[in-house]
Parts: structure tokens; C-alpha cells; sequence
């Protein structure tokens, strides 16, 4: 014997999600199977609503209309391009508070050995810097070797427009143990060192 | 910033789930926004066919029907019970082919200095032995403090009632190692060993 058929098509579901495994994925079903109706309804309501979000025609951050919150504000400083690989970059730095310009975000990064990506909004990028008034670009990408490739790659494409192109600095974490930094990170923090007062 | 309005409910259900903390509801919704909009829906009807399911009048597990597939199967035993606290349990014990009886699902545990705890399946679990035909009760609750607490006190309302009343062995795993077994679980294999050939 088996669970019921619409437990195990739920189970199926959450399984297939990043991080959940099939024995997790029964656990959270059963504490599903145990709340209120209205809980639940509410659940797949949120689920299906999820269609009528799409991406920002401009950034391609989610937006709930044609153009996302960030790129639809008049405030920001459309002249400075932060590129991030993901919708959770965007959401990070605008946590921050500290950043006034606009994003792109990019989709992923290079995979290494597999030319170029058609999936990744490159040629989107190289088109914004032509028709808008883009100053400078940040490649916040994440400091992996693929993000740092892809950085790389970027900056040979965005340097003969004419624009200025910079990343995020390498250092120390705030709240961070210099015991526990790695070679890399030491290396940077060391080098670009700030001076006091 | 924040994410849209459908982003923010999906994310804020997820993060109640077990397990699933803030930062992984997180990723999860962005990884179920790139989906296509098929399985969305399939995953929120799941969700709904949930409410459908209910539970077993006889012995509490999940059935589609009044009754659950165990207790509607002829050919299972019905001298012999099996108590256990969830419905994975269940399906564990039913995955191991090794048990033909039927179960009843007590709902959880006793808790240490609570008292009686009405959510426990217990009258029904007594009135099933008074109105069916049982012989033996198997105690499997998970061999915790609070299992083994509950066990105790379900043998003392049980042995009266004129049924044998046992829990499953406690020894090795199969595919463990001694070495990484605790004292509790090593005193129980060496006094409860088996003789060979």
C-alpha cells in the first residue's frame, strides 16, 4: 500500500523542488494534510498567481506590470547599470538601501567550455548601453569562478561602448572572522586596503 | 523594494513549511516562477486535491474513501494491531511487506508532565478492543523518550483488557556499524540475541 493518489502527485511536486528531497517532501505534505482547508486554498491560489507575474521588459526583474518597481521609479539614476545574475540579487541590494541606479539581470552566468549562452541576456545588456544614456556598468556578479569568467568576458564587450565598468569590492565580511576569510578574499582586503581618516 | 505582491504570499507560505527557512521559500518560488505554467497549476491542484483526502473513520490513516486501504483490504488480519503516531509510519511498516494486521494511527505522542492529551487517538484505540476481535497490540512508536513513555502507559490500560501486548525488537540496523551504535540500543541487541542455526 501507498499513500492516496492526490498525496502522492503533491509528494511528486515537492520532491521536484531545489533542496527537497522525497522524504521531506512527505513530511511537509502530511503537515500540509493537517491544516485548515482555507490554509490550503489559499496556498494554490498564491501558486497559480504566480502566472500573472512576468518579467520587466527593460531589466528583466519580475514585475507585475510591462516594467518592474526599480525601473519604473523616476528617482533612480538611470545613468549607472548594476548586472546581477538573478532576481535575488536585485532583492539583496535593494535590501541594502545603498544603491540608486538601475539593473539588469542577466540570467546565470557563463558556463565554462560552453561558448556562448543563448540564454543569457547579453546582447539585451550591449543593446541598453547603446539606445540608453549608461554612464558606468557594476558586473555584481557572484564571486565564483564562473561569475568572475563571465565578468571577465563582459568587460571586454562593454569597455569599447565607452562606459566605465567596475564590480563590487572584494573584502573582508562585516561581523566576519579574518581567521576564517579565504586566501582570496585576505589577498583583495589587504590589497584595496582603505585608508582612516 | 520588495518582491511583488503573489512573490511575497507564495514565499511567506513556503517559509511555513518544516524546514524550509526564509532564504530556501526563496529560492524555491523564483525556481517555481521559471516553470512553465502547466505545472504551476498541476502543483496547485494538487494542493486542492488535498482537501479530498480525509482520514481513515477506523484507524486514522489517510483514505480516500471512509475507510482506508488497509482496513478495506479482507485478506489483512484483524487479531492484530499496530499502534502507531503518524501516518508514515504506515507506509514505512507497510513499504517492508513484513506485517499483514491492521494499524491504528495514534496521532502523535504523550508529552513528558502534560497529562492526558485529547488529541491522542487512546478511547478509540480501547473501544476498538472492546468492539473487535484483537488478540495482540504491537506498540511501534518511535523509540523516544516520549514513545517509550507512551508505550508504558498504553500497556498498563491494554494488558487488562486481556490482549498481548509487544513492541518491536530493539537492536542493530541492518547496514550499521557497532561502532556508531549507542549503549542503549547495543544493551538491547545483546540481551535480546538471536540464536542461530
Amino acid at each position: 500500500m501507498r499513500y492516496p493518489k492526490p498525496f502522492q502527485n503533491l509528494i511528486a511536486h515537492f520532491s521536484a523542488l531545489p533542496s527537497v528531497g522525497p522524504k521531506m517532501a512527505e513530511r511537509i505534505v502530511l503537515h500540509l494534510f493537517k491544516q485548515e482547508h482555507e490554509r490550503l486554498l489559499s496556498f494554490a491560489e498564491s501558486l497559480e498567481a504566480l502566472q500573472d507575474l512576468s518579467l520587466c521588459t527593460r531589466c528583466f526583474h519580475i514585475a507585475e506590470g510591462p516594467l518592474c518597481d526599480v525601473c519604473s521609479d523616476p528617482k533612480r539614476d538611470p545613468s549607472v547599470l548594476c548586472v546581477v545574475e538573478e532576481p535575488m540579487d536585485v532583492i539583496a541590494i535593494e535590501r541594502s538601501g545603498g544603491y540608486q541606479g538601475l539593473y539588469h539581470v542577466l540570467g546565470g552566468v557563463m558556463r565554462t567550455g560552453q561558448g556562448d549562452d543563448p540564454s543569457l541576456r547579453i546582447p539585451e545588456l550591449l543593446s541598453r548601453i547603446a539606445t540608453e544614456d549608461v554612464k558606468e556598468v557594476i558586473l555584481a556578479l557572484n564571486p565564483t569562478t564562473e561569475g568572475d569568467l563571465t565578468t571577465l568576458y563582459l568587460r571586454k564587450k562593454l569597455e569599447p561602448l565607452g562606459v566605465t565598468v567596475s564590480r563590487p569590492a572584494r573584502g573582508l565580511s562585516t561581523g566576519g572572522d579574518i581567521e576564517y576569510a579565504d586566501e582570496a578574499t585576505l589577498t583583495s582586503a589587504l590589497r584595496n586596503r582603505e585608508k582612516l581618516g
